[in-house]
């Protein structure tokens, strides 16, 4: 299993890079395995529907009880069928839900009447052969747009899940919601609070269409903790915007995007305003984080890993028009690929983010390689900065002056492989 | 000289591709060298500074009297130096220039007040081997951003420029300030207006960075004709919104983009409301939207020149939008690089262009080939679409609806090649 060892070897190298916070245990990926991924509570299966030659492309992963829920969706005016789906179901119920089910291979976008009685029908199955109740499930897709969903062989599929689900592994479900990943993308940790611990483990996809909003891209979390549905909303909406919401591959935004978690509640209660949440909340940002990196790294043809860190903005939202517009930029991607120091790129950027500054305050350095001081001062080494850009992965830090306003995205390179990949992606 | 070869046939096929006013007469492309391309009194210059290896890279245009001038700049908050002297010298003459200089392979951006000093140098110097003031001077760059500019190698290379300069001919000046570009941009046309006829020629470069509020273009205009210069510049502000800023590459903007014009007066007036300015005008909106598209089909890399038309928006900021988000997507532009009809990413990229719409409300065609109707339905010929899509040039008309908005947008497709040009310019 190639894209297993991939996994493994990327999960490991970002596990090392990342400081974690002291509360956090890491579940080695290896135990994604039969040893043991899910908290207490959830068991997940991936099966095969032929929606995409022989791969697995159903995922589902089920609650043994009501769980607190939350999602956050795709702003995208052309938002899939099953993003319509699974709001509806997160209104009705008490934002209680018992399972998610996704497919990949088809997004069911742009697929107008009959993408909702599909979307609905595959909400129906998994409910069917689950006993549960359609509005208990949230409902999920990705692949390419405008296509109708094969829904039959997805409702035929999914009569194989019960007996598939297991307890322990998260390896079946993860390989199931790829589509251009070339590796399943997946981690877990353990978070000691004041009253035991709690698993938090998550699995998502990326790979193209990865841009700020989420782009086409789907993480699915699920912990033993018990929370309360609102208080889980709203760390669901911080943590996205600073991890799933900071990584960018190529700027578009995508019809299916969804992050969901669920809280099952096995395990000790997080309270708004405790210590505990603040452990747990730090703990989920790191997992989304994590996850979101791995998206980052494994961006269709992407071979660099990039932090762009901006301070001194005047405010947050002009240090992020800038992280943002520099981290989308080609010309900076591409040097980013070309391993050139080609800083004036990144001037030519921060001039048309939208942030304000004055043009002789910029800085920017490459790790702790001063590139650029201000008055343009710019008499760095070449040689350094040419054994930083060849690595794998780095920072670009920016200043704009001496404001409050600061930022973090995470970018990767635009390489051909890119084109190669995105040139022939539906036929 | 095969860049000029290539600019022949550039000129050719996509002059014939054109529909042109009635007013229009076309000067040939092989006009443009010694039998004449400029209007009266006007004349140019290509001369070699060194900056970048053994090639012409200072360019000046000058008119034989004080001439009225326009110029639009980037608006990008990191402009070149050369940008505020010209802002500058705009000011302080009464809009009357003599000369423009520019120079390639330098951009004179991100480098403080010494690149002020070095673009003030440049204005002297042309002022002073032509016996002008410094004032009726306009600069530009064009090149790497935050290397100083070797100003000492411009400033010799001017004197040669007198003896230089030419009547007829626009090939060095319009060689001189080419980057990437593969091939030298110009045009010309004559104008029948019921007083006599006007020629208005111009000379562009792109090739990168180009994005709708110009990027790293260049245009330098002049005309015989007689135009007060805040009429000129009228005119320019509305020709450029519809012809250098409804182009993009690759979405990014440059620090360095100009578009300026001389109208030096030998010719007949144009006088603003009259049937002669609207004949101008129309006129200088087709030859501004020839070099545009002529940028676009010798964007870095590319290889398709697509025409993006979106009609039925709720406004025309709606339709920009929509349109801009479709020619800007890197999907939508590696799908028509692959020759793909992967309609999905158009509506992706509509649906996160912030124009309002109900989806079941689009449309999309290619040529006259209908690929998408209201309420997703598309059942078009694969076949069909592939004829339309192996073209170098074809449209795609997009309808959100029944508004009123409409807007057009010049494209190009993503390639390896872009990624090649752009992973090593610096070096």
């Amino acid at each position: 299993m190639k894209k297993f060892r991939k996994a493994f070897a990327a999960i490991e190298t970002l596990a090392a890079q990342t400081e974690w916070s002291d509360a956090v245990t890491l579940v080695r990926p290896e135990h994604a395995g039969a040893r043991g991924f899910w908290p207490e509570g959830f068991r997940a299966a991936g099966v095969y529907a032929g929606i995409k030659n022989k791969r697995r492309d159903v995922a589902v992963i089920v609650s043994d009880r009501p769980a607190s829920a939350a999602a956050v969706f795709t702003k995208n005016l052309c938002a899939a069928a099953p993003v319509d789906v699974s709001k509806n179901h997160l209104d009705c119920s008490p934002a209680t839900m018992r399972a998610i089910v996704c497919n990949s291979g088809n997004a069911n976008a742009a697929t107008g009447q009959k993408g909702l009685e599909d979307a609905r029908s595959m909400a129906a199955k998994t409910a069917a052969v689950l006993s549960l109740q359609p509005e208990e499930i949230l409902v999920a897709s990705t692949g390419v747009i405008g296509v109708p969903l094969p829904a039959d062989k997805i409702i035929d599929a999914l009569d194989d899940v019960p007996e598939q689900l297991q307890q322990g592994s998260c390896f079946d479900a993860a390989e199931a919601i790829m589509t251009t990943d070339t590796f399943p993308k997946f981690f877990a940790l353990d978070v000691s609070l004041s009253t035991g611990t709690v698993r938090i483990s998550g699995i998502a996809k990326g790979s193209g269409m990865i841009c700020p909003d989420m782009a086409t891209m789907l993480s699915f979390l699920v912990t033993d903790a018990a929370v309360e549905p609102a208080f889980l909303q709203s760390m669901l909406n911080s943590a996205t915007a600073r991890s799933f919401n900071a990584i960018t591959v190529d700027g578009d935004t995508s019809t299916n995007d969804m992050v969901a978690v669920m809280a099952g509640g096995h395990g000790p209660e997080i309270t708004p305003g405790s210590v505990d949440a603040e452990t747990f909340y730090t703990a989920l940002l790191e997992l989304m984080t994590f996850l979101a990196k791995l998206i980052v790294i494994d961006g269709e043809g992407a071979t660099k890993l990039v932090e762009i860190r901006v301070h001194g903005a005047s405010d947050d939202r002009d240090a992020e028009a800038a992280a943002r517009t520099v981290a989308n930029s080609n010309l900076v991607k591409t040097a980013i690929h070309g391993e050139d120091a080609n800083w004036g790129r990144i001037i030519g950027a921060l001039g048309r983010s939208g942030a304000r500054f004055e043009q002789e305050d910029l800085a920017v350095s490459f790790d702790d390689l001063t590139i650029l001081r201000p008055g343009f001062i710019s008499d760095f080494s070449e040689e350094e900065a040419a054994g930083i850009l060849s690595k794998t992965s780095y920072t670009i830090t920016i200043s704009l002056g001496n404001g409050p306003g600061t930022a973090v995205m995470w970018t990767c390179d635009l390489s051909k492989e890119y084109v190669d990949i995105n040139g022939s992606y539906r036929t």
